[in-house]
């Protein structure tokens, strides 16, 4: 029967790679606009392809020198002959994720400003679609690459089902690394052109955001690409497949000594349920529709009836599809998904209500504005800590009920196997949760092109409009992937835990308890890790900005005319600034992600590196949310005040909170998203080098 | 011979006491100065006074409170009839050292601005001899109740030396109790104080710090000796007698299956290294003088011969007692002592480095105020996050040796055994380190005094000098404590299985796998309780300091003839909000800090509390780090740029830098502190509580 799942599984992803041609198809019927619309999308999209090729070129370069580690690992008899080129075709799926993403979004978003000219639902089409894009091909692409290997590896080498997972588990690290660089470096580029673009143009020489003045203006809006889509894109990528492979990974072993069920089984469920999730998004997606008012909460129903439905019907087709192929005695593997898609939900839903401006929290931290920039940035600091404490909370309950009803207390391998499912249930609607978030930058893009080619004022008010809603659904988004982001790193570290005592056998002396020494050290290192990776992403946004801020204030001391309109600033040196410039910055904080685990495995042996991981993901966890949320909030209490609170927008109070926006930008667009990819990253690094470790360590 | 020594011990702490007294004598033999300096000291001390008699009025409630459950628990066989008494003990000392701290430092500051028209080092003089009382009654008062308690029970009730020694362990909690009841209360009042006196009177009406026609400027004075005195004195008093007991009791199952040595010299090693530190501090506090120059170097160069000879006679007096009580077989444990102690000053030299601005980091943070109050908050965040690494990397290598050196790998009680020790060691020579930075407050008072008195401007210049010497010497302070904090924690995480075996007998289900889902979620939990408590905290010091705002706004303007000098402020109600508020905002983060771990002990049992603390002990470590650093490169980046860089002071980077130091003001002496405390004070509740937990618990 397995095989016919896997079969399916690759139904599932052709259906959504034709999904996406048929979206692609869509977005390109729309027309482009006027001369100086088309130029402008022209100039982003070539900056945005300059920026992605020459990452690309870089990365080319990395995926060759661990090809060569991994080959000369695999002829030393560490790993097996498949696992380079696993790690390979991960990376790049996870990079083609991106690319495709972004070649439709930089196409849209010149239409959808023009769309927004005839109506608003025709801006939300098409950006939507263009969403779409993005989240079917991440999930087209992931499940086309897990079923193909599958099926290769069953089918045509004949591997026992335990090499099957454990060589798919390693191609998830091609996909984390990919999409670490991809976060870091996007990360870097948005924020520093942001940030630089509003140092110079909006605070020094006070000219209104998307002024076609700045000179920084373009590579601003090519940022938008090259982080939120192209990078969110990868990073999704890799939680997706993550996700699925260490379900898989664990299920050989969750049901080791269970005779009444076909191990095989429990490899396909994670595989089938993503297959299903594609088509329950389809569905949902296609009753995306709204009407012409442009009021949050009608536009917010007109995504919710999408992401709802789809999450109904995994709810529900969840339930027979763990009957029929594991059997009714495991059906507690059905609620573990139940309460993973909840915890994404629940996740979700306060991430929204700690950073959206019409609840409490955020409308608190704008009244702070009131005594100056110190207090709404303790504000902000404070408010994005003491959110980390329910979701915290949420995931707590969801990993100690996934584990009880999936009989962990009987079998601690099914109790993991049961977390690792409730992550494929939370991302197995990620096709339309992508969609709906991947669509926000479209959005925002298409406001920036309404303003520097001069449109009416009620279509930027369209544009607005859209990219306001797109701020919700990615707080929304990010509480999924945060989320998931915990829990798939739960699974990797018993996938890892397996790993060491499949490649140590009987030789191995595992020591997991908290009063090693080695674990306990081990946790420290991790614990510090995501302090130090936010500590150096953010330098370097700060660094690749303050480069901007040089150019752009040249520019406006050496380009004659410029502020008056009458000469064209240069886009493109900015556009190269900032290329270089994150570019050269995202390669250390990546490097660290994979040195480390490796390094503290050598010294600390592999009880060293459990401790770091299980470090690394609690306090990674926590940073992450904490610098999502503080950075949401001070954005959403910046655009509080700006619809005419606390003085509106030029006032005192909103100088403060330009001010906390700016320190939240690096915040949760660079640093707090990066740290997703980084906890899973560590993992997977591990994995690979498992057999290295167990070999060769001090301690 | 433990007997002997443990009366060595008492008389240690006899000595340390009467040094205490002849210093305070030498204080009071000052003259107090001129009438205006004598009426502004008085209504620091009485306001002080006030805030400290209502702070023990409300805790004499709580005490009374923890008694009763605690004897409840005594009848119930759940404790012995010995801890709640020793509870209350614990508790009262502490108070008591940060009482007779602040009694000498409130009437220390006149003197010293007095002793400042004089000559410099008689102002070090005063200062000093009055840091000396706080450093030696923490020590003195620390080793009197350990010895005393440990010869009654020894030799009065004749218990075994095992009940001994986990008797003694529950009077830190109620020593830990106090001390963070007093550091957040304190830390509260002293930021609010602070933040609200600055954002009015500097900012919003543009007179210069302690101007005596602000309202709030004898409150801030006063936050200055109830937060950097007393609380700081009850914070060390549960570092010092917390890592003493801790190593006690590991002691005794170090040397559990040893026959060679008697387990009561294990236990008796740890306060006799500290009675030894007593007469090594005192000897080196006795070396501390200067002459005329305020050359920084010159100063630090005074203190640094006081504390390095301090240390250097531990580290040789340490090797004999090693070997001669616990015999050369056991000589490696004197490593773990004397890599305490190696720790402690590299930490506290790292300390320095991140935070100075003698150094390239601040430097280079200063410089970030170029670009506006965004960039330089950016800056500070990311240098206290990268900074972390560093005390990480030490503490490993320190807990590793630690371990590894005393046998850890052949029993790993003894390694834990050595962890303690180390922590032992880092704290001896606490009596002159305590001293050198606790007298930073006082010469802080003093320049606020001669300011308000309106004294010679070359007073106040060697008032200044003094207190810029007491920055560099806090951040030392601040290595050690936060330091010893990790160690201790650790050292307590061992006790409390310790006794969770003891109580639980063969029922137990020990199972501390950072795979077993309560160890996980439990360190999950207890990640994000600094995080929660930071934000709180910081909360309550921007709820406090809004109360002040309204308050001078207030005074500001219906004390008519207050801004031109002729009326006076009505200091009082700014006290008395002060004192309010602090006390009302201190209750909520402490209660939290005692009911969590119960909870999550009666819902997840113990593998979760083992696991709440290991992770409330990581992420704790770096949260204080992070603050505490951030927070200090923020207050010496702003005083850089006052010294004549980037503009000077009035500048727009000056502007940005006060941002900047305000954001840190809770960081660094609110939150950051406290959450050292935090970490010990989690153990310590686990521990007396252990046996309800062990009895009943869901999961």
């Amino acid at each position: 029967m397995d095989n016919q799942l896997a079969l399916l599984t690759l139904c599932g992803s052709i259906i959504a790679l034709l999904f996406v041609a048929s979206r692609a198809q869509k977005v390109l019927r729309f027309p482009e606009g006027n001369d100086t619309m088309k130029k402008i999308s022209a100039s982003i999209h070539k900056g945005a392809m300059a920026y992605l090729r020459r990452q690309y070129k870089i990365l080319i370069g990395f995926f060759a020198i661990m090809f060569v580690i991994l080959f000369v690992m695999a002829a030393l008899g560490l790993l097996t002959w498949f696992v380079p080129f696993a790690f390979v075709t991960g990376g790049f799926f996870s990079g083609l994720s991106g690319f495709i993403g972004m070649q439709i979004a930089t196409r849209a978003n010149a239409r959808t400003a023009a769309a927004c000219q005839k109506s608003l639902n025709k801006g939300l089409n098409v950006a939507f679609s263009a969403g779409s894009v993005m989240g079917f091909t991440v999930v087209g692409l992931g499940l086309l690459d897990i079923s193909i290997w599958y099926l290769l590896l069953k089918l045509v080498f004949k591997l026992s089902i335990e090499d099957i997972t454990s060589t798919m588990l390693t191609f998830g690290m091609g996909a984390s690394s990919m999409a670490l660089f991809a976060r870091v470096g996007g990360g870097i580029y948005t924020k520093a052109a942001d940030v630089g673009a509003d140092l110079v143009g909006k605070v020094e020489a006070g000219i209104p955001e998307d002024d076609p003045r700045n000179p920084a203006v373009i590579a601003d809006n090519v940022g938008d690409n090259v982080g939120d889509v192209a990078g969110m894109g990868a990073d999704l990528y890799e939680s997706y497949v993550g996700s699925i492979l260490s379900a898989c990974a664990l299920g050989v072993i969750a049901f080791n000594k269970i005779e009444s069920v076909d191990r095989v089984n429990a490899v396909v469920i994670p595989m089938v349920l993503a297959a299903v999730g594609v088509l329950a998004s389809i569905i949902g997606s296609l009753l995306v529709k709204t009407g012409e008012s442009t009021d949050q909460s009608t536009l917010l129903k007109a995504l919710r009836r999408g992401t709802n439905t789809s999450a109904i019907i995994i709810a529900v087709v969840a339930f027979p599809l763990v009957w029929f192929i594991l059997g009714k005695d495991f059906i507690g593997f059905y609620f573990a998904i139940l309460g993973g898609l909840l915890a994404g939900v629940l996740i979700g839903f306060f991430t929204e209500y700690f950073t959206s401006d019409t609840y409490k929290p955020t409308q608190k931290l704008a009244g702070k504005s009131e005594t100056g920039s110190a207090t709404i940035i303790i504000g902000g600091l404070s408010l994005g800590m003491l959110s980390t404490a329910v979701p915290i909370i949420i995931i707590a309950v969801c990993v100690m009920a996934a584990y009880a009803l999936s009989g962990g207390f009987i079998e601690s391998t099914r109790g993991l196997y049961g977390i690792a499912l409730a992550a494929v249930g939370m991302l197995s609607t990620l096709g339309i949760t992508l969609a709906t978030d991947a669509y926000g930058p479209i959005a925002d893009n298409a406001g920036g092109i309404a303003e520097m080619a001069g449109l009416d004022a009620e279509v930027r008010r369209r544009t607005d409009a859209l990219d306001s809603l797109g701020n919700t659904t990615a707080a929304t988004g990010k509480g999924f992937a945060i989320g998931s982001a915990a829990l798939t790193a739960l699974a990797l570290i018993a996938s890892y835990v397996e790993k060491v005592q499949e490649v140590g056998g009987a030789d191995i002396a595992l020591d997991m308890s908290v009063m090693n020494p080695t674990v306990l050290v081990g946790i420290f290192i991790g614990a510090c890790l995501p302090f130090v990776f936010a500590a150096l992403t953010m330098d370097s946004v700060g660094r690749a900005a303050q480069s901007i801020v040089v150019e752009v204030r040249r520019q406006f001391k050496e380009i004659k005319g410029l502020m008056e309109g009458k000469a064209d600033a240069d886009y493109e040196t900015c556009v190269d600034i900032c290329t270089k410039a994150s570019l050269h910055e995202m390669i250390l904080p990546t490097l660290l992600a994979i040195i480390t685990p490796v390094v503290t495995g050598l010294i600390l042996g592999y009880n060293g590196v459990i401790g770091l991981l299980t470090g690394a993901t609690a306090t990674g966890f926590l940073m992450a949310i904490f610098m999502a949320n503080s950075g949401g909030a001070w954005d959403n209490a910046k655009k509080y005040i700006e619809g005419g609170n606390h003085g509106g927008k030029g006032s005192e109070c909103h100088k403060a909170a330009v001010v906390g926006d700016t320190v939240g930008d690096p915040f949760k667009d660079t640093s707090g998203p990066s740290i997703n990819i980084l906890i899973k990253l560590l993992s997977m690094v591990s994995i690979v080098f498992a057999a290295l470790v167990v070999n060769y360590h001090i301690f």
